[in-house]
Order: C-alpha cells, then sequence, then structure tokens
C-alpha cells in the first residue's frame, strides 16, 4: 500500500502540473500516468475516471490554497492589510509560476470554471464550493473592516463577490499578456469597490 | 465561388456555436464539418489549420461586438450611462444565450484566453489586440467623463482595464453559477471603481 499510496500522489502532481500549462480537454489518461511514471492500470485502481480525478486535483489544490488564504486573512493584521497581502501573495506565487514553466498560467479554479463549467455538473458544482469558499473568507475580513469604520459596503458578501472577480479578471489579464504585474491594480481597486481609505491614510487621520 | 463562400461562412458559424459550447480543445475538425454540413476537403480549402479557423472565429466574433460595443459607448449618451448600458447589453446577451443553449457560455474571448492564451502564440497575440480594443473603447468614455467632472480617476487606461477586468471577473461567475444576474453588480462597481457618483445623483445636486 505503501507503493500504491506513493502512485496516487505522483499521478495527481503530474495531472495538477498538466492541467495547469494545458487545461483539461487536451490530456489523456495516457500521458497523465507516463508523466507520472505509474502504469495505466494503476490510474483505475485510484480513479474511476478522468473527472474523478479532476475533482481530485481540484480538491487538493483548494486545500493548498484554502491554507494559505487562511493564514493571511485570520492573521491578526488590520483587516484591509489581509487583504493587500492576499494579492501580493497571489502575485508572487503566478511570477514563481512563470519562473518555472515559462508562462504565467492563472488560476486553476478560473481556468476550469471557464473550461468545463458548462459541460460537467460535478466538476461545476465543486468549482462553485471552491468559490464561495473564497467569497466567504473575504466576507469575513470585509465585515470586520465595516465594524472598524474602515469600510463602507451595504452588502459585504456581494462586495467579497466583486472582489473576487475583479482579482479572477486581473488574473485573467496577467495570463493573456504573461505579465503578473496586471495584480498591481487589485489593491487599489479593492479599496475604491470597498469605499475604504487607505489604512495608513486612516492611521494618520485618527 | 458563390457556393464556396456559403461554405466558409458555415464552418464559420457552426465552429463559433461549438467553440462557445465545447471551447476550442475539445473541437475536431471532422466535427465542425459535420456540424457545418460541408465536406472535409471544403475545410482546408478556406483553413489550413483549426487554429487557422480559430483565428477567424475570433475575427468574426469581435467584429460583431466591436460593431455592439461602438454603437452603445460612442453614442451621444452621458459618458457613464454608456458604460451602464454596455453592462446592461452583455447581461442581456448571455440571457439570450443562455436560452438559446440552456446555459450561460461566457464570454468566448475571456473563455479562450483562460483556455489557450499559454499555448498558442497566434492566438494569444489575436486576444490582446481584442481586449486591447475594448480597454481603449472604455479608456475614451473614462476619459470624457473626467473631463466633465463626473469620474475622478487618475490614469484612464488603467481604469479601464479594471472594468474590463471586473466584467471578465463577473461573466466568470455567471458562467460557473449560470445565472446571468452576477453582471447586476457591474454598474455599482464601475462607479466605485471611478470614483463617480451615480449620474442621478449627479444630476440632482447640480
Amino acid at each position: 500500500m505503501g507503493r500504491s499510496s506513493d502512485a496516487r500522489e505522483k499521478i495527481l502532481a503530474s495531472a495538477q502540473s498538466l492541467i495547469e500549462l494545458r487545461g483539461y480537454t487536451a490530456l489523456g489518461v495516457a500521458e497523465i500516468c507516463k508523466a507520472a511514471g505509474v502504469p495505466k492500470g494503476s490510474f483505475y485502481y485510484f480513479f474511476e475516471s478522468k473527472e474523478a480525478l479532476a475533482l481530485a486535483v481540484l480538491d487538493e489544490h483548494w486545500k493548498a490554497q484554502r491554507g494559505n488564504w487562511a493564514r493571511v486573512l485570520q492573521d491578526d493584521a488590520e483587516p484591509l492589510l489581509r487583504l493587500r497581502r492576499l494579492f501580493e501573495e497571489t502575485e508572487a506565487s503566478l511570477r514563481a509560476g512563470q519562473q518555472s514553466c515559462g508562462t504565467v498560467s492563472g488560476c486553476m479554479f478560473g481556468n476550469l470554471t471557464l473550461e468545463l463549467s458548462n459541460q460537467t455538473e460535478p466538476i461545476r458544482k465543486r468549482l462553485q464550493q471552491i468559490f464561495d469558499a473564497q467569497v466567504e473568507m473575504v466576507e469575513k475580513v470585509i465585515a470586520e473592516a465595516r465594524e472598524r469604520g474602515e469600510a463602507a459596503v451595504g452588502d459585504a458578501r456581494e462586495a467579497a463577490r466583486s472582489i473576487v472577480a475583479q482579482l479572477e479578471g486581473q488574473v485573467l489579464f496577467a495570463k493573456l499578456y504573461n505579465d503578473a504585474q496586471h495584480l498591481e491594480a487589485l489593491w487599489a481597486n479593492c479599496l475604491s469597490l470597498l469605499s475604504a481609505r487607505h489604512p495608513d491614510e486612516a492611521a494618520i487621520s485618527s
């Protein structure tokens, strides 16, 4: 079982890299197994289909990303500064990916949403859960900022969705122009969307 | 040549529908020809490759959309209201697509950006040109609004890019949740991103 479990990890890791580079549709099970260095029989021992693998890749990727988001967004820094750090870390992670594979491959969740969400209901549902969770994490930070009088928004959930939408839109541009710098607009845009003042200015005037 | 030209149109129309529904990678030339009702030989008479077809589909689609954007954005209505109409028309068009094919298929340019822009340079370049043109059209409207004192932004191009990013992000959510209503947030977000007042309020207070 030691070896088998290792094979599952290898398949997941190869599938994640390949999906990030080339999307889901372009990949075949044989190619994934070849990249993972495992026999094709192992694949069907762990995953009943390519779709089942995609769901497992989404879960793994979200487990890691959720950990990062929680570390940043549930920190005890000022709420708005936590959002800024989220944008900075996302930009840094796009840059790291670009350095390792030559191009900005974007956000796997956004990529698969546009590639697949109108075609397979299980993947659509999983992506909805992931984006719902992202929006909820951002919403809590906005609600905290609002309580402190640092953001003036009526509906914190709606505002959180707009911030995640802005993030996905700028990541789309980063991928299109192969330039992570597009994410630098996020912080100022976030302050505008939240009718918030720059925390440093707020600190000076308080 | 009459018949041939008709075949080219049929191939383009079928390819556009199929790409909107299922993306680019999933399609084969044979399937496109079958849907268009033309022999496969015709395909290679008009297009040297599937990629050449995709570029032609992008051009056709942008030609039509650019016409719509120009009609709305170069109108003589108040600048900010033109942006509002752009969002409303985009939402209406997503709804119309959803009624005809059952799901919101999103923005073809956004879909192909996330599916392909890191994989094929000719398609990346064409999509860059299209998004550059969209941003430029929005930028001109923002500059007009700024001249009239209705928007307070430093860099009109950067602001235009953020508005197009917000549009793409909310279209992503519309596709994910199969619900065009996500676009309703665009107008209020646009006003926030432009530090603009609602034009009706501006009219009342002036």
